[in-house]
């Protein structure tokens, strides 16, 4: 593993052939890097995804508890009490839904939306300097062959100073895409540590947020609501095994 | 609306067109019923797939976490950094996995479980024993028919007195599954309004657990981590904004 940590500026211009390999150093790094990032990335979108489905879900949910009224069921009686608790449970569900949603925002924001801007901005970046930079170079290559094969008669002297003057043009262009292409690769190796980890404290900030408006609406509040269901649901239950009531 | 609560049972008997309309309105409220709580058993089913989702969704993101040491970068300086930052956000998101799945678990004994077990069981039944009501009836209309149609010449007394002897065994047949249909269909307007709640008190409870368990995990354990990477991703986009490392 090379201890180098950036490509030098300076060798652009000479572009040896050491250069040439370190070069390629930086490009397998780069490629290895775009792979994993959309491995992370997918990982990352499925978390999102499943996020937003359970808001979905639970928006459903408390639907189809305030819809028990709407059933227009043929025995009514003794339902007020089955509706006006359907009514508190899917209260509750709607204000689990609020912190579902901003959970699933703050994941788009904080951690979706850094790891795709690292995706579309630097590494699409590199790889079309990447693409300008071989351009250059075959461009380069060809009128340095055109140079090479000129006649040495007297009479081309004017033909001759235009190729090279065509061979210096080439050579500034490649260069100037050779420093731009370095300079991406460069910033885009200095880039990755903060792209890995920052789409991962917004995921954990989300989550820590979540968790602690959860605690507290959810703390003393349901107590009394949850132990007077309860009791129902047991007094039923109790009643049904006896068969008191039938 | 009726104001009636049961059917009774002493009525079944007689069977009279005052009882077959009172049963023909407990009939519609189970078929109410039943379609309700399918409806009802869709939207929790689609909140537990959403949690499991949620499961392996952090399962996978964990996984993903971990395997940036394994992807061998050709340019490996300054990753022992990212690498053991990264190790970091695995184990919270494996912490957080396991309330998942607690959460899943829970979900499924106290949310799903009781209301599949209110369909397959009492809605089952209910469903069984009209079919078998059905029959009966079906069987003593067809004796009695026969019955009717006896000629009334002395010689038949045999042949008749067998023939009201099926009529007894076919009332007797029908009397016994009016009344398994009726307790049924009383216990079912007893049952659902637990039916209805208590798969609610297990969603509800298995959140409260998820959000207590998940304040206690996060509170201030991680504060020290979450500051020293935020810092470090500042620094970063702070030395990116002026350049200073490139």
């Amino acid at each position: 593993m090379p201890t180098v940590d950036k490509l030098l500026l300076e060798e652009a211009l000479q572009d040896s052939p050491q250069t040439r390999s370190l070069l390629s150093v930086f490009e397998e790094d780069a490629g290895t890097l775009t792979e994993y990032t959309n491995q992370l990335l997918q990982a990352m979108q499925r978390v999102y995804g499943a996020q937003n489905e359970m808001c979905l879900a639970t928006q459903q949910l408390s639907k189809q508890l305030l819809a028990y009224e709407k059933q227009h069921f043929a025995l009514g009686k003794g339902d007020e009490e089955v509706i006006s608790t359907l009514h508190y449970f899917s209260k509750v569900v709607d204000e689990l839904n609020v912190l579902h949603s901003e959970l699933a925002k703050q994941l788009a924001d904080t951690m979706i939306l850094p790891i795709i801007q690292f995706r579309e901005k630097d590494l699409t970046e590199v790889s079309t300097l990447k693409d300008l930079f071989g351009l250059a170079s075959t461009e380069h290559d060809v009128s340095m062959a055109k140079y090479s094969r000129l006649p040495k008669r007297k009479e081309n002297e004017k033909h001759k100073a235009e190729v090279a003057k065509e061979v210096a043009n080439a050579r500034r262009k490649q260069h100037l895409s050779s420093l731009q292409y370095y300079c991406a690769l460069n910033a885009l190796q200095y880039r990755k540590r903060v792209a890995m980890m920052e789409p991962m404290l917004g995921y954990t900030r989300g989550q820590i947020n979540f968790f602690k408006k959860g605690a507290e609406m959810f703390s003393k509040r349901l107590d009394s609501f949850l132990t007077s269901v309860s009791d129902m649901v047991q007094r039923h239950g109790e009643d049904l095994t006896t068969g008191s009531s039938l």
